[in-house]
């Protein structure tokens, strides 16, 4: 079991330390929120709340952990029998996975004895602040793919694996139909695919070669990726490869005018009785590029959507803070010029007209609205949804939301936080 | 030790059977390489290696990952076989870390029978991508610094933790002073900093309590941050406090407008003859800020260097390829428009002038140059360089920069690539 406790701030301890020897150690909650959306953002979707479930029940300091922080001599011995003792026992507080939020909204509150949920900060922030980003960029492809499929071939440009990993999982939630990243096959049973690269396509001495190779190997499954040399030549030889009893199951485009060679290759296809035959496109895909084909009746039939998905490429942040709100009852705020905060403990009552949402309320917390207690004084309430249930919850979620924020034009939704000072 | 060896791309492994299938097992080169760079960027940072090949001698398929594989009817029990005893025992060539590149150049050349080669694509172009990025980002701050202070602040907005580990040791090497990053503290023994966050100073009733609290715990490293209420007023109680006798190492400005505050705290410190006191300042920092407020004259002593780092905010990605330019000695290169390659395995010539680089060559690989042989058939030629190694590379590499390069503005840089088609 991997420790995560020193995905960690120095002064997350630093102010634990001192809370200890300053007996400021009651009751306290924490409110994870966005500020602001980004400009290209509408709404968000929650993400990541199994993984940080995960990650904070590997939030324990071991030998090793302690060592090292003992030898930046600035703690106390008391305080590292502390650490040595940490284990979460306070509640969280929770939007579900899958539904979708906005500005200023609780997406996560932690209460417990203050040192205690201080030092989960940089933690929380981290793992929910990625998966809610990567699955509120996803959800853009979904929203303008009109049942076209999406497969996330993020990994190679992912910020590390461990993004490529949980980007995976969040495009799944989204609505991609798959990955081509095994590791999240074998993690999260999402349905992988891939076939070739340009490389495989090289190493032949002709390029139908290279097709029929790949055909005899796996026979059942052939995508052949057509734009090495050129992609009109390239769609020709797989309607030869037909003719000679092959079973070709797609072609995959990766460059070029995709707008003019997807028509074309359709053409060649269907000219000769090859309607089932599978248009799929990658190479710097993107939302916009979906929408932009499709409506242009471009006759794609799925999409590789790699670098901008997972990086999250025109708003590669969230502008997500993990602030106090409350201590021992009684209400907590800071004033800083563009970052001032709400206090208290919040729920979030959402309100529909004609089953679309029409606008949310952030008010005292109170049960029944879209925060839920998942975690009370330790304890998980109930298990965790499976990673189906929360894609459907919010493919579900997606029906109530008015037209003006699916789209890709900007759109505001209307948060009022009720004023609690 | 956690396998790496599902950080694949499904279609490495269906090449690879087929390879095998169809007796393409000989002598391949690919060559990983940025085609084109950011619009915000002059030049980048070579950076990963040493955790490439910690992560590549973890490349082995266990029983974990050949079961899951099992199970997706793909693959044949002989690939499967050849998989379980999978063990990279071909040749990397690579440019040091801490070396500048630029377009075109192979930062990383990789030797070896086919498939060994090409399953090792996704895991190599994630890992060199990200601190290459990273590091190309960081070095930026860096050159703007003025011999300032810089801290990578940036762990909580990272894309997962795995990130922020190693985004934090691409900026040590990119002359940064040191992470806010336990995690990177301890495994790579960079300087760790951080005191306060606004929580700590609102849960006290007075701000100056907090103050007093937190140099109470730490007196030898009271850094406070007086932004919480009113800068201003922060920065009075700060001298209250030192005319007590507290020790005040510096504050932290995290918001407002810091060309006119830190103008004006400094101001309020040095009439009381507070001279020593050090200005910190943070909150969505980059090279840009960094560069305008020294331009001012603002007198900040270090910048913590977050979210817009560590994302890579202006350019979260880099148009890298791995690709195979080689196979039995033959030239390989595709023609997809955009995407046109160059074959063979090569070496880089730097020429330079006056001291400063004046252009590079791109020619058949030789020895000499900035390209070396770094594994040699599965063994590694000699100990790789430390951290402080490299980043000391990286120091001297820049005294040859030209200022045009240096700077934040645009400018190009001459990479001949030599034909060989």
């Amino acid at each position: 079991m991997l420790s995560t406790a020193l995905i960690t701030d120095l002064y997350e301890l630093t102010m634990a330390q001192s809370y200890l020897e300053n007996s400021k150690v009651g009751n306290a909650v924490f409110s994870l929120f966005v500020r602001k959306l980004p400009k290209n953002r509408n709404f968000l979707v929650s993400c990541g709340l199994e993984t940080l479930i995960d990650y904070m029940e590997r939030f324990r300091f071991g030998d090793e952990e302690l060592m090292y922080l003992r030898s930046l001599n600035m703690f106390k011995d008391s305080f590292l029998d502390y650490l040595r003792e940490y284990q979460f026992r306070g509640s969280l507080y929770a939007v579900p996975e899958g539904r979708i939020v906005f500005q200023n909204e609780p997406i996560l509150q932690v209460e417990g004895p203050l040192p205690d949920v201080q030092i989960l900060e940089t933690l929380v922030i981290n793992i929910i602040h990625f998966q809610t980003l990567s699955a509120s960029k996803a959800v853009r492809s979904y929203l303008v793919s009109r049942g076209k499929g999406l497969i996330d071939f993020g990994l190679r440009r992912a910020h590390m694996p461990e993004a490529g990993l949980y980007a995976a999982r969040a495009s799944y939630i989204a609505g991609f139909s798959g990955t081509s990243n095994l590791l999240a096959g074998m993690k999260f049973g999402i349905p992988v695919f891939g076939t070739m690269a340009h490389s495989f396509v090289m190493v032949f001495d002709e390029e139908i070669e290279a097709f029929r190779a790949f055909a005899r190997s796996f026979p059942e499954r052939t995508v052949l990726l057509i734009d090495t040399y050129d992609t009109i030549e390239g769609a020709k030889k797989a309607v030869k490869l037909m003719k000679e009893g092959v079973k070709v199951v797609g072609v995959r485009l990766d460059s070029g005018d995709i707008e003019e060679l997807s028509k074309a290759v359709r053409e060649i296809f269907d000219r000769e009785g090859y309607r089932d035959v599978k248009i799929v496109v990658s190479g710097g895909v993107d939302e916009y590029d979906i929408n932009r084909w499709l409506s242009a009746g471009c006759p794609i039939d799925a999409f590789g959507v790699g670098t901008k998905f997972i990086t999250s490429e025109d708003a590669p942040y969230l502008d997500i803070a993990y602030k106090l709100v409350e201590y021992e009852g009684k209400p907590k705020y800071k004033l800083s010029p563009g970052k001032a905060t709400f206090p208290y403990k919040r729920q979030i009552i959402r309100h529909y007209s004609d089953g679309k949402m029409s606008y949310d309320q952030v008010v005292k917390y109170r049960e029944g609205g879209l925060v839920e207690l998942v975690v009370d004084k330790g304890t998980l309430k109930k298990p965790l949804p499976t990673l189906k249930d929360i894609r459907e919850l919010l493919m579900e979620e997606l029906k109530t939301l008015p037209e003006s924020l699916a789209s890709l034009e900007k759109s505001d939704y209307r948060v009022d936080v009720e004023s609690l000072t």
